[in-house]
C-alpha cells in the first residue's frame, strides 16, 4: 500500500499545508480518508485518478475534514463518473447531502452507497472487498468521531517451483490452481495438496487512521499491530491542556498510542498552525516511538 | 478600486485556475464576490486580510461559486473575528448555514447580517455604506442567479488651495470643513461657500459582476456605463449551443454585453476546462470589444 497525505494542517489551511485528507492506494484503486476543502486539487496534484477511487471514509463532520466533499463529488459528476462510490462516516452526512442536492449546490450523477453511524463503540467491519476490509470504531473527540483501519486479506504463500517440479506436477493450469490454494489430482491419480507447494500464507498490510482524538483505549485497539499508524499530533506536550480541551492529542500521546498498540511505524499529521516548523512535534514523538515520520502534503509513504 | 480574480475556472478547479471567487478592494476594506472551494487559500495567496473583509456577495448556489463559504467563514471564526459580516445571495443560504451549524460542520462566532433573495427582477440596492452601494438583479442562468454592481459614491471635487488663499480663508479647520462640503463664515463676517473652493464633484468608480448568465437585457442594464464589467465567458462561439443549454455566455456574447452597456473595460473569466489555453476566448471578445482583459488567478486589475 502507498499512503499519500493530501493535507496535514489542523483547522485551517496554510500556504504549505492543506486541511485533512489522505489517500491509501493499493494496486489499481485507492481509498480516501477525510476530504477537507481543496482535497480535489491535492488529489490532482498527487496524480490520483478520481475514476479509480473506490471509497471515502469520513472521521467526523468538522469542516476541515469534510468541506471538500461536495466539490470533489460534483467534479466526479462533471467528469461523468458512473461507477458506484462507497461512503462511510458519522450520522449527518445523509441530511447534509440531501440539503445540498435540494439547493442544487452539488451535482452527483452516480450511485453513492452510504452508511452512516451514530454510535460505534466496538471495532466493526464497515466495508469489505475480496482484497481487504475496513473497520471503524468511535474515538474520543469533541464531537462524534470515527477511527478507521484497513486490513488487506492475507495472500497465499509463495509458490515453490522447485518443489512442484520435484513432485512432477506438469507446468501449466495445474500450477495456477495450486497457487490459488486448490488441491489437484494428477493424471497418475496422485493428489497434490496446495500446502505441499505453497510457502506460509503472507499476511496483508494494515494501516490505521486516528484523527481527531484524545488518547484513548479505542485508538490502541484500532492500531493493534498495524504496519502504519496515521495519528493526529496537533500539539506538543506544552499545550497538553489545550489538546485535552479541544479533543486532540499531543505528539507524545500519539507516540505512546503507537508504542502501546505495537504499531510498526507512526505517521504524525494534523498540525496546529501554531507550529509553522513542526520539527518539535517529530522530536517529541521520536523520543517515545523512534520509528515516526512527519507527514508532509503529497509526500508518499510506502507501507 | 482594485479587482483581484481569485478563481477563473468554471465547474471545477484546474492546477492553474481555481473555481469562482473575486475580490474588489478599496481603501482599507474589500468585498468578496462568490466563494468557490479553495477561495480562502487564494485569499491568503493574494495577501488579502480576512479581518478587512466587509461583505460577501454570492451569485448562485452552484458549488463552484459557493463551496468555499463554510471553510472561509469558519477560518475567520478560528481567527476570532468579532466584526459583523454582511452576506447577500440567493434564497437557500440560510437553510444551508443552519444545516451546517446544526451538524457542527461550520464554526462561526461573529454576527452575519444575511439577506437572501428569491426574486430580484429589477436592479435593487442590496447593501450601502457611506462610501459605496451594491446593487443586484436577477440574471438568466439554469438556476436563480444574481448579478452585482458596485458604485462608489461621488467624491467632493479637489480643494483649490490657491483660490482659498486668494479669498483669505485662514489655513486650518476651516479648510477641512470647506473640503468636506460645508459652507463656513469667516471672522470678518464673509460667508465662503464650499463650491467656491472645490472643483467639480468627482464620480466614483463602478464595477459590475455578471456570473453565471446567458446574455440578457438585465446584464446590459447592470453593466450600464461601468468602469469595469467582469463577465463570464465560459465558451467560444463554436460552443454557443452548449452555452445556451447550460445557461452560460460565449466570449463574443460577453463582449457584446460590454459594448451595448457602454462599459469602459471588460474582464472575462469563468473559462471552461475545455480551454487549457484561453487565448481564443480573448481573441473572440477583442474582435467585438477591444478593451478586454483575460482574467488570470491573482493577477490584479486597477480600476
Amino acid at each position: 500500500m502507498r499512503v499519500i497525505p493530501l493535507g496535514t494542517s489542523s483547522g485551517k489551511p496554510t500556504l504549505k499545508r492543506n486541511v485533512s485528507a489522505l489517500a491509501v492506494a493499493r494496486e489499481a484503486e485507492w481509498l480516501l480518508f477525510d476530504c477537507g476543502e481543496g482535497a480535489q486539487t491535492q488529489i490532482a496534484r498527487a496524480g490520483l485518478s478520481p475514476s479509480r477511487l473506490s471509497a471515502v471514509f469520513i472521521t467526523h463532520l468538522h469542516g476541515d475534514h469534510f468541506n471538500g466533499v461536495p466539490g470533489f463529488l460534483s467534479t466526479m459528476g462533471l467528469d461523468q463518473r458512473t461507477r458506484e462510490l462507497t461512503l462511510r462516516g458519522p450520522r449527518g452526512i445523509r441530511e447534509y447531502m440531501d440539503t445540498l442536492e435540494r439547493l442544487r449546490i452539488s451535482f452527483v450523477t452516480y450511485p453513492i452507497e452510504l452508511k452512516e453511524f451514530a454510535s460505534l463503540p466496538e471495532l466493526t467491519v464497515v466495508h469489505e472487498t475480496a482484497d481487504y476490509k475496513v473497520s471503524a470504531c468511535e474515538l474520543d473527540h469533541r464531537i462524534f468521531a470515527l477511527g478507521y483501519r484497513v486490513d488487506e486479506h492475507p495472500r497465499p504463500g509463495r509458490f515453490n517451483v522447485e518443489r512442484a517440479r520435484s513432485m512432477s506436477v506438469p507446468e501449466g493450469p495445474l500450477w495456477g490452481r495450486l497457487q490459488s490454494g486448490e488441491d489437484v489430482q494428477l493424471g497418475d491419480g496422485r493428489v497434490i495438496r496446495s500446502s505441499d507447494v505453497l510457502g506460509p500464507e503472507r499476511p496483508g498490510k494494515s494501516v490505521a487512521y486516528c484523527l481527531d482524538t484524545r488518547p484513548c483505549a479505542m485508538s490502541i485497539e484500532l492500531a493493534r499491530g498495524v504496519d502504519l499508524l496515521i495519528h493526529e499530533a496537533t500539539y506538543t506536550e506544552e499545550f497538553a491542556q489545550e489538546a485535552r480541551e479541544y479533543g486532540h492529542s499531543t505528539a507524545a500521546q500519539a507516540a505512546r498510542t503507537a508504542r502501546d498498540a505495537g504499531a510498526h511505524q507512526l505517521l504524525i499529521t494534523h498540525f496546529s498552525t501554531r507550529f509553522p516548523d513542526p520539527s518539535p512535534l517529530l522530536a517529541e514523538a521520536c523520543a517515545i516511538f523512534p520509528n515516526t515520520v512527519l507527514a508532509e502534503d503529497l509526500v508518499e509513504i510506502e507501507v
